[in-house]
């Protein structure tokens, strides 16, 4: 079992429709698996994101959200409190018990103090960091992020481990792909079962990649580092097919959030023919490029439909394994397996949150907004931007706007960019709200919030010493 | 030599992104032969793009423009006076001198007065219209249009050929279908060379579908024109193959302008990433879809970032057929044969033109637009909108802003959907201006316009009697 899961937007594969198709290994691993076109993250940012992937459940549910304000996106920055409950059941610990040896590498980032310690929440072996490559800092108020392996700190990015934000070089995706073929080749030569989480931010800004792939794409820096990621996807199914695991391996490639536009277009990706990017909860914030591969399994060239979640390769990893998932709380993923194996569609609606706030549904192909924003007018007016050269009236809007009476609706097959807002008079509106309204209303219910963990912030649970 | 040539846009179809992939034959017909990433129209508004396509030659040489007013796209509408002229020399009246038979199937969009009949400029046969399938009018001031089966007028779309507007039912890419195999059975039976011209329609305004299709698609009714389409170009390259001509037969796939973003999303396609749509020089008006297939010769699975054009086609099936384009005129078409059978680049620019005016060149991955304009704020005050959703401060003008002095400049590697100027300061800006200019002048300088045929309507040249 082994899951890639970095920043990356819809349309920067050549299998997606990135128009320079530069990325040849990750359409070789679509050609020689399945492509999942209406995959989703769990939240348009990547804390919120990662949590859901590993406890199966929604941000709003496991704690990784704030209630510091109305639909406000956070996430474990160095001086953050919270990260993790303990009462949360993660993905690791649950396969531990079928015997599975669990690594991750690279960002774990639920939570960077003593108790949220990945290899305290069933990893076994990590080599990475708990956030995100931000820096270099000055080290006094603000220390560089640590790497660990393991329990030890083992470094700090920029001081030990280099990334130059001038040239953008830097080893790490290599010293991850060293990682990564090793541990696997440990499993295999100990025949044992293994799951590994390459949690890898080459296309997280600041953008990086190393020496060999500087200046090879048409796409400047950041099309380097998606280079070098393709590279090293194409290596780890490479090195599963010499070793002969590879109908074995459960295999999958998705994105924490969609391609961060504000970054763009030197630091950031496309999200393809979607509206706004990453922080959003229009399509290209959320909407995310996935591929499963696994040979003589799930069929080559397979193109599917399914709604599909990160939360759900919880659910289908137990699935997998033989082991059934937590029956003492709400698990929101679901299992893909028949949806993978057999090409089944089964119906689950999508909820897009944008932190404490439930912003919109989608049910089959039709998308309802009960809020929207893209960003606040104090922000746009610095610049900053989540929908660059993008204006859709009415809904890309900067202000928070209330549709709870009367969503904004869109059919994502007519209209994948969220650009036609259907007309509320029309009947199709009408039978599709009544579709969709009772998920709604079933899902606000019985929902019950976790205890939010992105609230307090405070200098002093820096990680400042070694 | 097959040429299948409508409108569509650059993202419409599986193998370049679009996000529903309902294109399996055009998207094998891409894995079996080479996708051009970087193909061009030759205008974005269909009439210049196809006299283009036929001439080698740019509308501006061709005739195929109007100095009515600057910068104004012009099409054959059925009052138009002007066409084809007689010294201009198509593809099809050179590849006769080396035996070829001619077939156009679908619209024409050259003229529709006696003197520009399609077999009177190297065409042996033809099935199809002179303009596009607007209608119904009302059949006193304004005919219905024709339909010719080779000299003679069968019938008129909406009487004789029936397009319901309400259900969007037509079976006419079906009778295109039809005509195209027996044309190419007939010639595989008598051992001719043949050029099939398949210029169908379905997808341009107002789209259509044949009852089987109606339905199929998630992207409503212009998904079910596109599927129809896609099915269609199956079943020809199908019958190449039973024929056992498949490795004679050089096809290729591209379309006239870009997605018609006005009838968007019910009537009109997808352009990707890209900005805006048809009508306009941005990328979204003009940047292709492009599948060149030849089983045996075109490796597959290639992917070419060549730049090529429309106008290409006419080289290199000149090429292909072992003839030499005229020289006794400027042809603006280059032979890709190299691009296609070798994996060559060659050096060329890409001239953007709107009317009679040079908006933008293209070099390398450079892009230095000489003008802006989406369309005026009179359409846009009623509704009219080229760039829906999309709105790039100071680039999707609207008003015509002339540049010349100091071009806008975009690099289309990192930034495909022209969102970030270059900075005029800037070293990069500096040196690609440096490769552009003199291209520029060069083209300028050399440039004879031909004589404008979309300049005069006459309600008197209408074809109103059978």
């Amino acid at each position: 079992l082994l899951v890639c899961f970095l920043q990356m937007g819809w349309g920067d594969l050549g299998a997606f429709g990135e128009p320079s198709k530069e990325t040849p290994n990750l359409d070789r691993m679509a050609a020689e698996g399945m492509l999942l076109l209406d995959f989703y993250a769990a939240n348009p940012l990547c804390s919120p994101s990662r949590a859901a992937l590993l406890t199966g459940r929604l941000p709003v549910r496991n704690g990784f959200y704030t209630t510091n304000a109305h639909a406000r996106n956070a996430y474990t920055p160095q001086d953050i409190v919270g990260g993790i409950p303990d009462s949360e059941l993660l993905l690791p610990e649950l396969l531990k018990k079928a015997g599975y040896v669990n690594k991750i590498i690279g960002k774990w980032h639920l939570g960077h103090r003593p108790q949220f310690h990945p290899l305290k929440h069933g990893f076994d072996e990590w080599f990475g960091s708990p956030n995100c490559h931000f820096g270099p800092f000055d080290n006094r108020g603000l220390p560089n992020i640590p790497l660990y392996r393991d329990w030890e700190m083992i470094g700090r990015y920029y001081e030990d481990f280099q990334i130059d934000l001038k040239t953008g070089e830097a080893n790490l995706t290599q010293l991850y792909l060293q990682e990564a073929l090793e541990f696997i080749s440990k499993q295999q030569a100990s025949q044992q079962p293994f799951f590994l989480y390459w949690a890898i931010d080459a296309t997280h800004a600041p953008v990086y990649a190393s020496k060999a792939f500087l200046g090879t794409s048409q796409r400047g820096l950041y099309g380097d580092a998606v280079r070098e990621i393709d590279d090293s996807v194409g290596k780890i199914l490479g090195h599963l097919q010499k070793l002969g695991i590879s109908e074995n391996t459960f295999v999958f490639f998705t994105s924490d959030n969609g391609a961060a536009l504000i970054s763009a277009p030197k630091q950031g990706g496309s999200n393809g023919p979607f509206l706004c990017g990453k922080q959003t909860t229009f399509e290209g914030g959320v909407r995310e490029p996935a591929i499963a591969w696994w040979p003589g399994h799930i069929p080559a060239g397979g193109v599917s439909h399914q709604l599909g979640s990160v939360m759900d390769l919880f659910s289908t990893s137990l699935s997998l394994a033989g082991l059934q998932p937590p029956g003492d709380r709400q698990i929101d993923g679901i299992d893909l397996s028949p949806a993978l194996l057999q090409g089944q569609l089964l119906d689950r609606p999508i909820f897009y949150y944008r932190g404490n706030e439930l912003m919109a549904v989608r049910v089959g192909l039709y998308k309802a907004h009960y809020w929207t924003w893209s960003n606040s007018w104090e922000e746009h007016s610095k610049g900053i931007d989540f929908c660059p050269g993008q204006n859709v009236s009415g809904v890309t809007t900067h202000t928070q706007e209330e549709h709870t009476k009367l969503p904004l609706l869109f059919h994502l097959g007519r209209d994948p960019g969220e650009k036609y807002p259907l007309s509320f008079a029309s009947e199709e509106y009408q039978q599709a709200m009544e579709r969709i309204s009772p998920v709604v209303q079933q899902h606000k219910e019985t929902l019950v919030p976790g205890v939010p963990q992105l609230n307090v912030c405070d200098k002093a649970v820096m990680v400042s010493s070694p």
